[in-house]
Formats: structure tokens, sequence, C-alpha cells
């Protein structure tokens, strides 16, 4: 009897549907094209959401639907991933994230200053074009099976480290506009980020390794997998404390549970479950593009120029930090780097809400997350794929592991 | 960088933590103490809840999770139940269905006129003691392997049919309440709940059982799991708009792909989703019992009353419907049938929201229908249990599928 008092219930059961077919609809046929599904999730969002059809409208509901997606996602890469894995890339990946957020700060502060804006709208713009939003990555890398690639592990390493970047230059920023940076206060946000993610990388890890069937013995809860949830929602929930993002707690509570994954197949039980729930995010994440943003005349050459300065800094730190491994390594990087997403949309949203950037300069930062995100996809697929065609990869990337479902 | 603007779904965040930690440490305990683990989820859900703890408020994102929960809940027992299953004890479910309907209604209506209060009223309280909220027994049978046995398929059938009836009673005390019965609207609310559950019984099933390759070619998607998950949400969402409650779609889509699970381990792919998102509903149901409503001493009397009545009227349906199986099993049956949760709470919200019923009753009625859902798992595990003894599953329900995890 949902026929009363259930209106927004039943409302989201219909928005959850029409998401969900869509996103594996439109998937499907991208796969067909040998395009990567998740881009063709992204694009269904684009269509069933406000800017085309208009069938959803984004709510709560549907922004927490997409977070539990992105958060499984992670984790799940994470499972995928081992501590020793990224530490065998550790420099290049500190290359790649200390380049990659200064150079697209400089590039995003120095455009905006020469557009004649003022020196905190500015840093507000450079800001949001700091940290990568590295889930579409992470999904592409997933579905083709390219996660044990080197560049792949450089990404996944500059990622969590580029996060710590971001949230610093958050800070200061934050207390420059607000007339009253403490060196105090930067100072705890960075020792919590480090503290957080240097104490599950290393201590965490080898506490699991060591001792992988405290899974089953530390907690009254016999079933491992239910412990694995548990300690990816909340380490994902102490991150968002830290002032982290939640998928970066989520990862790094895969990456812990990989030590032990000889002893469970934490992985096979969380495959329903991120396959569930991620396309909303992606779906959400392509129902937030807002036509009106971009047909503005005015502000599409902002936007086209903006976006450029972001793909090329995160091009300059992928080149720069990856450059031992070639050229071509160097792009994947850079390009793997390159979507900003939903972290660029809440430095924006930051911004708007304390009256630091204008709507126009908010509207162009939102043109720019969705547009890094979602040119991502098909260049990180192009530069892979003569590697795919030597493997056999190309022709069926996603598909065979959707296949046996 | 969840340090901003995302207040709500990293509160969220902490709060899916906190349900999930307490469902499965509180649940394990219950199993410790061969009690299902459902009832310690309830139990979880009261005290973290307002009524004791307080840690988490249950809003919509997490009135969302709990719906989602109990769809796929209730799309996995759906799985593993085949309408030729349900054909079989269609009598005993019809009868167990018609009197589980009237003798609460009659009951809950006799009651509230000997109290005194108006007929309208009266009315209303009879309706909220009709349909079965399945959900608390469906999980329990799952849990205990129980869902082959005579008595379980009955309950499944009977709340199918159950709901139907609620629907209708629901469509013409609404109609009294307003003083505006329309023949016609009430007949258009049969023919639709009927025409669904029927097509869907007879007419799905058959297709599915002769073409179950459609799975993967009748739509662009080639992932069978993919297009079970979408003809879950459809069928619930298709469910919820003509009336019926959004699980008994969900159980109907179910039960269509149990004729093609042959071919496709559907089941297994469901059961890590299950385990994620069902505690939810479970918590959350928990977490509404508010002690003011049994605390207030001139009410606690009405509240039994109406709590013995509810589940004596569908004792009378079960010991009748089921008679020939015998006492026990008529008793196992009224048991399963006896918890009201989120239907009863449904119109007793309309009730009070068109002014029909007062806050009191509002009151008891929802304290009825939390009692009832409470007291129905263990009475069906004592039920249960000669038989449970005699297969050896006495001391391990629920643990035997949660240790391959």
């Amino acid at each position: 009897m949902g026929i009363v008092e259930q209106g927004n219930l039943d409302r989201l059961l219909v928005d959850v549907f029409v998401l969900f077919l869509a996103a594996k609809v439109v998937g499907q046929l991208f796969e067909f094209a040998h395009q990567p599904s998740v881009l063709g999730e992204l694009i269904a969002g684009v269509v069933v959401g406000p800017a085309v059809l208009g069938w959803v409208e984004i709510g709560q509901l549907l922004e927490a639907l997409a977070e539990l997606g992105v958060i499984f996602l992670l984790f799940q890469v994470g499972l995928e991933t081992r501590f020793s894995d990224l530490r065998s890339v550790g420099r290049s990946a500190i290359t790649v994230a200390l380049l990659g957020v200064t150079a697209p700060f400089v590039l995003g502060w120095g455009y905006m200053l020469l557009r004649g804006e003022g020196n905190v709208e500015a840093l507000f713009v450079g800001t949001a074009l700091v940290a990568t939003s590295v889930g579409v990555t992470a999904r592409v890398l997933a579905d083709m099976g390219l996660l044990a690639e080197a560049e792949s592990r450089i990404i996944l390493g500059a990622a969590v480290l580029d996060d710590i970047l971001a949230i610093v230059i958050l800070a200061i920023v934050s207390g420059v506009a607000a007339g009253t940076i403490s060196a105090w206060s930067v100072i705890v946000v960075i020792v919590e980020a480090i503290a957080f993610v240097g104490f599950l990388a290393v201590v965490g890890t080898r506490i699991v390794r060591r001792y992988p069937h405290w899974l089953e013995a530390a907690l009254p809860v016999r079933a491992p997998f239910a412990v694995a949830l548990i300690l990816c929602l909340g380490l994902s929930a102490l991150a968002a404390a830290v002032g982290l993002a939640a998928i970066i707690g989520a990862f790094m509570a895969g990456m812990v549970l990989a030590e032990a994954r000889d002893h469970y197949s934490l992985e096979k039980k969380m495959e329903p479950v991120t396959q569930f729930l991620s396309p909303f995010f992606f779906t959400v994440t392509g129902a937030k593009v807002s036509l009106d943003a971009l047909g503005r005349g005015s502000l599409l050459l902002t936007t086209l120029v903006l976006t450029a300065l972001a793909i090329a800094g995160k091009m300059i730190g992928g080149i720069i930090g990856a450059r031992r491994l070639g050229a071509r390594s160097g792009l994947i990087v850079g390009a793997g780097m390159t979507p900003r997403g939903e972290v660029g949309l809440i430095v924006a949203s930051l911004g708007l809400a304390t009256g630091t950037i204008t709507r126009d300069i908010f509207s162009v930062v939102v043109a720019m997350a969705i547009a890094t995100t979602i040119v991502s996809p098909p260049a990180l697929i192009a530069l892979f794929r003569p590697r795919l065609a030597g493997t056999g990869h190309a022709s069926s990337h996603g598909e065979s592991s959707e296949r046996d479902l």
C-alpha cells in the first residue's frame, strides 16, 4: 500500500528506475561502440536530467545514492590495490600530485587575474581546479581491467596525495577569503589528513597483512563481508570528518583489506553492490549539466579557456611526473587526473555561498568540472588503445566482467 | 574534500555507519543466543534511535535506504519462490488472506466503537489492522532456510492477496471518510491491483519459463543481473503507482524471474546487495519506536488490547486457513502474518493527516504496528523450533548463510 504519504519515496523509486535503466541501456550502447560504458552513463544522466528530457530532478535522495555509489566504487578499486603497488610508484605519484595541484592552481588564478577578477575570486577559481575527482577514472580503469598498470597505480596514489594537498589549499584560501587565516587551523587540517592516510597506509595494511583473520575475530560480527562494509562506511565517514573526500576513506579501507584478500572473496561480494549503486554516481553527475551555463555565449569562451587550463595543468603534472614511463604514459596519467567532478562543484558552491565568486563564475566552474569529467574517459581509452589491442582487450572492455553476471 | 556544503551527505554517512554497525553487532549477538538476527536488528534500531540513545535521527534519506532494502529483500524472496509453489497452496492462502483481513478489521472497528470513538475513526483503526507487512517474516523465513515450507508459501501467497484486499478497504474507508465514496474509483483500484498481480503471476511467469534467454536478448542490456534489477525497480514503482505496496511489485518481479533461475545465478548476485541494504529497513523500523506513545499510562491499555486484537485477527485467519496442516501450522501462519510494520503506519499517518483520527489514537496505532512487528520473529522461531531441531537448523539459523561471506 504505497498509496499515501509515501509520495517522496514512490517518486524516488521511479527516479531510481529511470536512472538505472537509462544508465544500463546507454552504457551498453557505448560498449557496442567500443566506448567506455561509464561515458554512456554520464550521457544518460545528461539526457534524462533537466538539460534535455527533464524526467529526473536531482534531489538529496539521489545525491545520497550517488555518494554511496562512488564510495563503494572506490572501495572496490581499493580492494584491488595493495599499498606496495602504490609505494613502488611513490616518487612518480608524488611528483604528479605536487605538479598536478600547483600547475592548475597557478593557471586558473593567473587567468582570472588577467580577466580582471579580484584576487580572492581568482584564488577560489584556482582552488576549484586543483583536486581530481578520481571516480570516473577509477571506473574506466576497473572496467578495462587496467588497475594493475603502472599508470593506473600512479593515478590512484596521486589522487590520494592530491586530495590532501587540495584540502590544505582550500583551508588557506578560505582563510584568506574570510580575512582570518590562522596558521594553527591550517596545521591542524594538514596533520589530521596526513595522520589519517599515513596511519591506514602504513600501520593498517601491516596489521591486516599480519592478522588477516581479525576480520572474523575482532568484532562479534563473524561475517567478513559485513566487517568489510563496516570498515568502508566508518573510514569514509572519518575521512569526511577530517576534511578529506569520503571516497579517499573508502579507497584506503579497500587498500587495507586488500592485504587479506587471499582469505576472503570480498571483491566478488562487492561487485553486485557496486554494479547497482555506482551508475547513480555517473547519471547524477551527468544530470547536473545545465545547458544554460554552457549556452550563454559570453561565458562560453571563459569556460573553454578554463577547461583547457584545467586539462593542461594536469597534463603538466602527468608528463613530468611519469616521464620515466614515456610521453604516452604521461598523457595517460594527465588524462586520468583530469576529471574535477564533484570536487570542483563543492569548491564553487562554497565560493558562491560565501559571496566570494559571482554566479557567472560559478557557472563557468561548474561547466569546467562537468567538461573535464566527460572528456577524460574517451581520452583514456584512446591513449590505452594500443596496449588493449595487444592484449585482446580492445573489443571487450567492460563486457567480459558484465557478461558473467 | 567533503569539507563543506556536504553537511547532509556527511551526516548520512555517519548515520549509515552507525545503523549498519549496530545492526550487525546486535544481530550477531542474537544469533549467538539462537534468536533471529532480524530481531537483533530491530532492537539495534530501537537502541540507537531517539527512544534510547538518540544517536540517529530518521530522516528521508534513511527512509529511502530502508525502502530499497525491503524492496530487494522481497525481490530476493521472490527469486526463491515459483508461482507454482504458491498455486499449490492457493486455497489455503486465499482463506488466510480473506479471514486475516476481515477478522482484524472487524475486531479493531468494534473495539473502537465500544471505546466510544466515532464510526469513521473506528473504521480507520480497523483498516490499519488489516495489511500484513511481510518484510520481517520474509527475512526470518529466508534466514532460517524455511522458504520452501508449506506454511511459508501460504504466508507469501496470502501476503500478496492481503495487500490487494487492504487497498480495496482503504479505498472504501477513505471514500467514507471524505464523504465522497465513488463505486467507480473503488472498481478502478480493484481492477488495477488484480490486473497487475494476475498478469505477472500468470502471463509473466509463463513468458519467462518459455523464453528464459530474453533476459539477455530483450534489451540492449546484455547483463542478466542488470536486467533483473531493472525489472525489480520498475515493477516496484509500478506496484506503488497502482496503489499496492512497492514490495509486492518486487516480490512479483522476483517470482517471475524465478522461472529463469536455473540459467542465471541471480540469487547469488542479489545476496550482497540485500545484505547491505536490508538491515536499514529493520533498524529504521526499530528507530521509529517512540517511548512516549507506550509510556503514557492511559493509552497503554488501549495499545495492549489493540495489539492483542491485531494478533488474534491474524491467528483466526491462520488457524482456519491452514487447518489441514494442523494447529501448529495455523499458529505459524498467524504469527507470520502478524507484523503490521510500515503498512499500519501509512494508514495511521493518512488518518492523522486528514484529521480523521486523533494524535492519541495515532500513537496507539503506531505502537501496535511496532509491537506486532517485534513479537512476530520470536514467535515464528519458537513455533518452528521442533522442525528446526529435527533438521539440525536450530543452532545455525542465519549463520550458515552469513559464514561463507
